[in-house]
């Protein structure tokens, strides 16, 4: 079994931090995992946030409900990644929709959400994937323009505490050969 | 760095496949690469429809434009992933939807598609995500039922050529500290 697959099933949704800054470095190749993604056509239609400011990560942990157990892990994570994308790019042509899904920024936002959470499980971080909130209140927060949407939130920091893994569906129950119900 | 980025950074859109079939083995990884991906609140709405019969594979060329130089792919690679997703599943609590953005299957689709592919790449295995096709018609060519829809598919073979890498945005353009167009 390859390293990645070590790294993709040990990954978890981590809410609990300790007090322990996230090195230059590290943080570097966070945002690096994010640039090397594939995207929509090549779009690259990311903006990220970095939030260390603890007013400001206060101010976003608002956006999520009353009684959200996420809202404390804005304020311990030493750092929240909040993933942006500008409109119109993914899934477009010539600001045309190409497909019946109209805008793909969800697709490519999930890809590199899943390239930094990797590389950050690679760097022994925590990460939790946030996308429950109100979206125009944190776009509001961090100031982005018309034109772009804040996707999700990611707090990220070195684990205190790593939950087991919720259960997953066994392969035969999702994957089919050739047709949707083919035997495997 | 660590190796993970590599392997981000190596990922190509490969559309040149060696004559050479994937060992059962491998491609069970890259299932589990799907079944251990993160998910709104673990809901794995993914379906993955795993085609290796050549008349299907020309079947689903066949959902691309005329003159779409991906078609070719589909019936040179020797598996072609097809990732349907459940709908009302992702993004939802109790059967209603809670954000702006809808159905979130597209950003989970996203993420196991990255997961998948960049354990293709950790096995040497060249992939390319194709999303501009009739969706429509490439679930009628696998029967997916409705509820259901096909978002992409993943022509997967050895390379026989690699092309270069696109351009990418520096990080300076697209990272902002604490607020959009904060300096880093």
């Amino acid at each position: 079994m390859s390293d990645l697959l070590n790294l993709l099933k040990e990954r978890r949704s981590v809410r609990n931090y300790e007090e322990k800054a996230i090195p230059e470095s590290v943080l570097n190749e966070l945002l690096e995992a994010v640039q090397w993604s594939p995207s929509w056509a090549n779009t690259q239609c990311w903006e990220v946030v970095v939030v260390e400011d603890p007013a400001i990560k206060e101010e976003l942990s608002q956006t999520l409900a009353k009684g959200n157990p996420a809202k404390k892990n804005f304020v311990q994570a030493p750092v929240v990644f909040v993933l942006g994308a500008k409109l119109k790019s993914s899934g477009y042509y010539k600001d045309q929709v190409t497909t019946k899904f109209g805008d793909w920024f969800l697709f490519d936002m999930g890809i590199c959400t899943q390239s930094l959470c990797l590389t950050a499980q690679a760097h022994g971080l925590g990460t939790v994937i946030v996308g429950l909130f109100d979206q125009d209140a944190a776009k509001r927060v961090v100031g982005l323009p018309d034109g772009y949407e804040v996707a999700t939130m990611i707090p990220t920091g070195y684990p205190s505490k790593v939950p087991s893994a919720p259960k997953r569906r066994e392969i035969a129950e999702f994957v089919h050969k050739n047709r949707f119900s083919g035997a495997l």
